[in-house]
């Protein structure tokens, strides 16, 4: 079935331990896209400037993705973002922010892709994203992303928001910073409390927490042994996520259980390489291959 | 089957944000005891002073734990700890320690405990292990822990001991101190290059990890709400892991894998109450009850 992914698309500039690059694809949406489109069609809808690199929207759309939602503003420069990652990986530095052209976005969902069955709300101020759902059908199974600096400036929009999605995917810091619990499982139901019926939270290498109404389920990260570049990690997780549910077609606790699998396998292709190259060159065998390595890791039987 | 263990039993100081205690039971040892004799038989082997509630070796013995082999020095003063946690549990402060009649323990295993077919060498000097492992008989299923101070201070012992243990079980940084290696996967691959048969990292709150030469599993944390005290968590978890090998006899890389359950529901015991209060108290039904709860969690079908 149709997935929508409204977000963001950037060229980034990132420096890691193992390297420097710049001006590479990057941007949430870009990164969902790629991840999801491993499962099925994509939609993509965001907005680029004039300097951005046609082959860029060419490359997704030979992997599937409907680009004709991006709008390419005549003049307009694209969103850049510019950080460094400690040399642990664990803490980045954001360098430099160019809105530009994504400073003003205001998402027009074209009408052909309002009867999207999957959609994902990636991370935006939260009246934003609360936009892009009043420009889809009522069936459709939303789920959204946020950060720190929504949920300090933006609270009651957020809360607003919450209070309209099936799903909310975040880190444990964003968590913790929304609900004010420092136990990450208290802060999952928390999160539930208002709203959503699936909340999951991303721990990084530490794996995934889903929470329901039907209970909890973990998951750990596939165990990646060299990292080069986290950037774009959880929004591959959420591509992958809703792209396998997509394809399924129905959502419930069970199929939440083995989208996530889905997830942290694509999430860990995603962080071994820069940008979305570590996806770009991902086929369906490879991604299977260790899923089934995976499961193997995390199977008790 | 047998279990012996042989490490430290001490009188805890412990403050958390949940509150302070003084004088708990505590030790490596302490708390490996109680953990495995929820499973079956265990044989003791420590040191203690004067100073010593008997009340403490005949709760043990009363947990079905054979505390003969125990030496009350006379006149001698008990291993005293006193420490504090931050305010997130991730982090704790030694504020003093008191090795007394523990910093001369050379242990000594009585002969009728010598036919052990699973022995535990808790934290300590690599050389007192090593001389643990000249006294137990060959065939003998031996896992050791081990600490920081003797990856700094008694290296080459350390990798002697490791040489002849079939399995060892540290916390990730200790498994990165010991080996260089910033990534935990890989720092476990090392170690097993350094002799043992399973290698065992525990992260905590983020679960576990094992690697032998039949491949690598992962296991997530009992998601505990409230944690009061971590003190010994990685002993009970040692301690439940010994003493579910035992139960079932043999011990390869699947009985490994259904160990490691059992270490994980009891060591969220051990962390939701201070000293060993969470272990003391618990029973078969209760762990079986959150075992079902947690396998449940970690299920994927």
């Amino acid at each position: 079935m149709s997935i929508l992914v409204v977000g963001s698309i950037a060229l980034d500039t990132v420096e890691t331990p193992h390297g420097r690059r710049e001006d590479l694809l990057g941007g949430s949406a870009t990164h969902f896209s790629y991840a999801a489109s491993l499962f099925g069609p994509v939609r993509l809808v965001g907005v680029v400037g004039e300097d951005f690199p046609s082959a860029h929207l060419e490359a997704l759309a030979g992997r599937g993705v409907d680009t004709s939602g991006v709008t390419v503003v005549p003049g307009g420069r694209s969103f850049r973002w510019s950080g460094s990652y400690s040399p642990d990986m664990n803490s980045r530095e954001t360098r430099s922010v160019e809105l530009n052209v994504f400073g003003t976005f205001r998402p027009l969902i074209p009408r052909r892709f309002a009867d999207s069955r999957f959609v994902f709300l990636a991370n935006g101020a939260p009246a934003t994203q609360a936009c892009v759902l009043d420009q889809v059908g009522e069936g459709a199974f939303t789920v959204c992303d946020t950060m720190d600096l929504w949920i300090a400036t933006a609270r009651a929009d957020l809360l607003a928001l919450l209070g309209r999605v099936d799903g909310v995917v975040v880190n444990d810091g964003e968590a913790r910073a929304l609900t004010g619990e420092g136990n990450t499982t208290r802060a999952a139901s928390r999160i539930l409390e208002m709203g959503p019926r699936y909340v999951v939270i991303k721990k990084g290498e530490h794996g995934c927490l889903l929470v329901g109404r039907e209970g909890l389920s973990l998951l750990p990260a596939y165990p990646v042994e060299v990292v080069r570049d986290p950037t774009g990690a959880g929004d591959s997780f959420a591509g992958a996520l809703m792209g396998a549910l997509a394809r399924d077609g129905a959502v419930d606790f069970a199929a939440m259980r083995r989208a996530l699998v889905d997830a942290t396998v694509v999430a860990s292709f995603n962080v071994e390489a820069f940008g979305v190259e570590g996806l770009r060159d991902l086929r369906g065998p490879e991604m299977e291959a260790r899923r089934a390595r995976f499961l193997e890791m995390v199977s008790l039987r």
